[in-house]
């Protein structure tokens, strides 16, 4: 029912929920965009959104794309989107952007990077602003990614700038997550600290014509070597490529398609997506209360409190109480 | 009263909070690890904890210390350290690691490089673990900062790994954000994207023995001539050094002071101090209603709401209120 909901549409320019999606699933690049910037604004307007598109999702392959600044990611993310795209593939991209919450936006470098496919329709990328929020990855990507593959993308690469907390949310939002590693960046001890061991699905040795790339592929077959597999675990793959001139990409490709089959083969497949949906009801649900928490009568006292709390007059727990009229 | 209570003490080897901080604050090491653990732990004690220093806090000068990996942090962190302690202040580092929730702490590394503090008892030094709790720094750091505070500690630094919304954190726990950087790690576009610009109070330019130092402090300059600074505003100043060999390391700390004079004469130590209480005590209030959703019928119904939405049979909206019974 609602699949009908998504095919007769008419034009998808105003704010109409159900336009704007059918616009999208026909193509439309305005009308997607609209979409995630309702996402990105936390619209009201999300919940029927959220409603009309249930039945339409479960159908993209979520591939996360991380790694440290400089290994050449975005490069990357662009080969990507060209190795699909000859492959007829509808692909979006969500770079998720890290920036500052004070410039509260995505900086042109990446938009730059990816401007061969600006005119494609069946390739949409966006540079996703978190505005500062913490945990607001945790919210809009995973609905973002709800829209683009309700609308028909066949692959989402989910790219997160940085090591850490954006690591490990990443790996709970994808289905693959492929870790580029990339020669002259830092002995592995930098490499374990990031906990891309632990995440990696696949990696891809970005600049593998560059000179130290053995020694990367060396490292990090001996740091696996270390690990301990099952018999029925996947063994994540090493795959050399050079992003900058498309080499080997067609092998990385077929490496995250294989994972995909694993996923799917070895039931593995629903149950990341099961942890994947619970943390995303969980962010909602926590967002809904926070709102609750911020219409009680204690939300406007949060500034006399603080100030309680910094002239040693009060502890952060009582003030706490005092908040949410405990 | 809460000040009497944290000078008579008694030994600090036990659970008793009171003993703890007594011990802590007359120097015991132990006594003050024990501390930091049920921090890390989010330990029920950290309500009395907390209420019987509330009046003694407010006096330690907390900075926070990011950067790019590789950039070298640890090494500046264990000069400071040093600095400070030929000037006989006592000084805690608290390296913020966000590493891999499989691993679920922090690797030797640090450590190691820290090793000659390791019998020093005016020196704190601990790499806590967020055990990839989204906002797990958000929570515990502010409350570790508040005991190394009311401990006693003059200096506490606050080191971060990565760049992202760590920056972003430790911009609004810290009195002083200074941000390391190096040449030889990426061009200008990933300094931007880290927003570090907007953040950072002091620039301590390291490894300025190697070449490319120039061309970095050139850089930087020209980023910070187009930013817009009112007449009362701070003007971040770029401080060369070279951490490995302790060059500069005297310059960096008088422009830490200077920053630190500058936050009390203008005010805006309050300011400061005031939102990241703010911050703090929403932390709080947040996790109490966390905890609280889970004591909900809802909760036990989580994986059966996710199993809903992932077959298309619900959406994540209404799965949230069915889960908060709203």
């Amino acid at each position: 029912m609602a699949e009908s909901r998504l095919t007769g549409s008419s034009g998808g320019r105003g704010a109409d929920p159900d336009a704007l999606i059918g616009a999208a699933r026909d193509g439309d690049p305005r009308a997607l965009a609209r979409l995630v910037s309702l996402v990105e604004d936390s619209s009201p307007q999300l919940r029927s959104i959220m409603q009309a598109i249930a039945s339409a999702t479960g159908q993209a392959h979520v591939v996360g794309l991380t790694g440290s600044p400089g290994v050449g990611k975005s490069t990357l993310a662009g080969a990507l989107v060209r190795h699909y795209r000859d492959h007829d593939h509808r692909i979006g991209v969500l770079a998720v952007d890290p920036s500052s919450p004070f410039t509260g936006g995505a900086l042109l470098g990446d938009r730059v990077r990816m401007q061969e496919h600006a005119t494609d329709d069946q390739v949409f990328i966006r540079s996703m602003a978190t505005r500062g929020h913490l945990g607001g990855l945790a919210q809009a990507t995973p609905q973002a990614l709800r829209i683009l593959d309700a609308v028909g993308f066949d692959v989402v690469l989910v790219e997160t700038v940085g090591v850490g907390q954006a690591e490990v949310e990443i790996a709970s939002l994808a289905d693959t997550v492929l870790v580029v590693v990339a020669p002259g960046l830092g002995d592995s001890i930098q490499a374990a600290k990031a906990g891309i061991l632990e995440i990696a699905d696949v990696f891809a040795v970005n600049k593998s014509d560059r000179p130290g790339s053995q020694e990367v592929i060396r490292d990090l077959r001996t740091m696996l070597a270390m690990a301990s597999y099952g018999p029925s675990d996947w063994k994540p793959p090493l795959v050399p490529i050079a992003a900058a001139t498309g080499a080997g990409i067609g092998d990385l490709a077929a490496a995250i398609d294989r994972h995909r089959y694993w996923l799917g083969a070895s039931g593995r497949l629903l149950d990341r997506r099961r942890a994947r949906t619970r943390e995303e009801v969980s962010a909602i649900a926590l967002g809904q209360l926070r709102q609750r928490a911020g219409q009680l009568p204690g939300a406007s006292r949060l500034d006399e409190l603080a100030e309680r709390v910094c002239a040693g007059k009060l502890d952060p727990y009582s003030a706490a109480d005092e908040l949410i009229g405990g």
